[in-house]
């Protein structure tokens, strides 16, 4: 990772903006009484906000998007896959779209921030646009992309990887993703109409917050993200034998709990083992029966690697295997390693857009630190068709998929600043 | 553990039964016959049998044993409790009863064995001494025990054991404790009153399947029980931060669950390490918020010791609780004990009644062992009020809380006959 620090009173504009785009007011008490506004979709008794993609609040949430990109006389679509998509007319109407956007859908107990700036943001530029009668010669395109906490399912269908496999996944609604996309005003029959040819977008752009701590802890206001982390996911099987706690002996047992104990230290162990930023993650665990008086028969416990190279991700992921098998043998229980569906190869944004996010924050007077994304995002999906950039904003504490989660207004107002003029550089350069 | 083996062909009759007493014939087919209509209460479409305590199927098998302790003339009452009483006069209306039962209630995923066996073998004691118009100078009871599984409510109860408390705890019927005990017929405003007097019973017999594979190992017949090992419980909750698994390095992470899993391989290691029969479990694990992409921050994981001392299990529980806290301080996380209520002490059998036991299987021919109970039973309640005696027979493979569960109808007639043969050497003895 490359640091870079820049402050406002060492920079001479670089002077590639006109001076009225430069002077453009993005509205910071607009933007976070939109955040405000789409918090209150899904708001509980206990103050705190819950919208897990195909919820009733999510629908609701999604329609208020779409209303209001109405009102700012786009032409809003919902695509087979359920984007919402809000048109904005260029000068030029032969030029492919310029676009931008993140998603509203949140993981259950999470916070106002993850996703929703990015769109909040996308919604504040096109007002910004509005306000100053600015027509761009590129078509501009908001996409507000659905269920990206259950699996970036709706630019994945833009790739052309949302497979009929993967339409099955319940989330916590009870709704399949299948299901979910046909509640949303989706068709799952058509899904293949929602992916985008390669080199059909000038660019994409996505505002986000961090997710972790690390502009805060460099006192960064932007990140420019040169890349984002590649992730697998596996369920891992542990069959044993249940028995009575009380009658089978120690050296007697086939407890798979105790296998899977020995399985997730040996995760941390060899994630942390090797050089490198990669992470290893149990995060769920089921033991059956799952009583205190009897041992486990049967534990599935998630395993999750993630890194910028997919090559890593291989090599730790033959180490822990490896391990595990050792521990099962010794254990007396069997394992077995399933791929789950939510794979995500490493992507890395286009070297030119990050460019043109550095000049702009180096413009707007911003400090900024280029960075990989530790977390998915719809970004990595769409850069297999277009070319991508990413702008990150701190994350207080480094909290994230949590209630805690909080970026500040003039955090929110710096990336807007940056990604609109961002946009209008990259009108102006490319073809 | 001591281990005595007697065949038939060397043993000589010690003659303290008449003739016509140890002819009687237990009858081995109504005997198993009755297991098997025991077994249709709670039979899923899967051929297996569902029937925990306070569902429709535990409420309509407790009729049927209702109506056929009352078919043998016995009179039936059900205490505050939910406990099914069925008397049978004695020639000596002023001696105290020798008591005799077991439970039918099962834990989920069950068999058919545990608890039903001891209970349709006291039917069967009944039937045969009606069969040959056989007078006790005792009054015999016979006690069906509601809600065994779910902390050997009844037999507590008798013993003066059951606190408010307790009756807060829901079952996986969704039923609490009280709700389930007013759905029996039982009175949780009289509960004082299903409380026996120290000393108000002769003796109690139970005879219970093993629930282990000692017996089959050692091809006895039948398991002369020395006592009943106590246990503890506690819920451990480990509580770290959850973050998000793709942005929070690993040295940067308070992760719950792998404090967890390092306690589970503690557990394990700590039991294990110290002499002796003792066994240490962790069965339940609950890992929040449990999703694959977000590192765990609370995780409540519960643990069981158990022995036939009070101070082993208190010497096991402090090196494990010393480790973990070791484990908790390193890992970043706050650990916390909760002892749950499921607690029982260790319980002796009576010497005196194991002696008769010993004596009827010698002189019925059986092989038998003497052995500690790994498993919690209503008679380690009973026996803080009355004399208790426990028969053991086979659990085929040692399985148990599993359908898998299995006792031959040879086995079970051979304990119904130690039963019976036991009851009326008591009942000569006896004052």
């Amino acid at each position: 990772m490359k640091l870079r620090f820049l402050f406002a009173s060492t920079i001479l504009s670089i002077g590639i903006l006109s001076a009225q785009q430069t002077n453009l007011k993005v509205d910071q008490d607009r933007l976070e009484q939109r955040i405000f506004d789409l918090a209150q979709f899904g708001l509980q008794e206990n103050g705190e906000t819950e919208r897990v993609a195909f919820s009733d609040a999510d629908v609701e949430a999604r329609n208020w998007v779409v209303q209001t990109l109405k009102g700012f006389g786009m032409e809003v679509t919902v695509d087979p896959a359920g984007n919402i998509i809000g048109k904005r007319a260029g000068a030029d109407s032969t030029k492919k779209p310029i676009s931008f956007g993140s998603h509203i859908d949140r993981v259950p107990n999470g916070g106002n921030y993850d996703g929703c700036v990015g769109s909040m943001a996308a919604l504040e530029v096109i007002a910004t646009l509005n306000d100053n009668h600015i027509t761009t010669e590129h078509p501009l395109e908001v996409i507000i992309f659905p269920n990206e906490e259950g699996g970036v399912m709706g630019s994945r269908a833009m790739a052309g990887n949302l497979g009929k496999s993967a339409l099955s996944v319940v989330n916590s609604t009870g709704y399949s993703m299948g299901e979910g996309i046909m509640r949303i005003g989706g068709d799952t029959t058509k899904l293949n109409e929602a992916a985008r040819k390669k080199g059909s977008l000038a660019a994409f752009l996505e505002l986000h917050i961090e997710q972790g701590g690390k502009l805060e802890k460099s006192n960064a206001d932007i990140g420019v993200v040169e890349g984002i982390v590649g992730l697998k996911w596996w369920d891992v099987v542990f069959t044993g034998f249940a028995n009575h706690a009380g009658t089978t002996p120690m050296n007697a047992r086939q407890d798979a709990l105790l296998a899977a104990a020995k399985f997730i230290v040996a995760v941390n162990e060899i994630t942390t083992g090797f050089e490198g930023a990669q992470v290893g993650t149990v995060g769920r665990i089921k033991a059956e029966p799952g009583a205190p008086n009897v041992i486990p028969g049967k534990v599935v416990a998630s395993l999750e690697i993630r890194d910028l190279s997919s090559e890593v991700i291989k090599k730790v992921y033959q180490a822990i295997k490896e391990k595990t098998l050792e521990i099962a043998e010794v254990s007396g229980v069997s394992v077995e390693f399933l791929p789950l569906d939510t794979t995500s190869e490493p992507a890395l944004t286009d070297s030119a857009i990050q460019k043109e996010i550095e000049s702009a924050a180096k413009t707007l007077g911003f400090t900024y630190q280029y960075m990989p994304s530790g977390a998915g995002h719809d970004s990595q999906d769409i850069s297999r068709f277009a070319p991508v950039g990413m702008i990150f904003v701190p994350s207080k504490g480094g909290i994230s998929h949590s209630p805690k989660e909080f970026t500040s207004a003039k955090d929110m107002a710096n990336g807007a600043k940056v990604l609109l003029q961002t946009i209008l550089a990259l009108d102006k350069k490319l073809d």
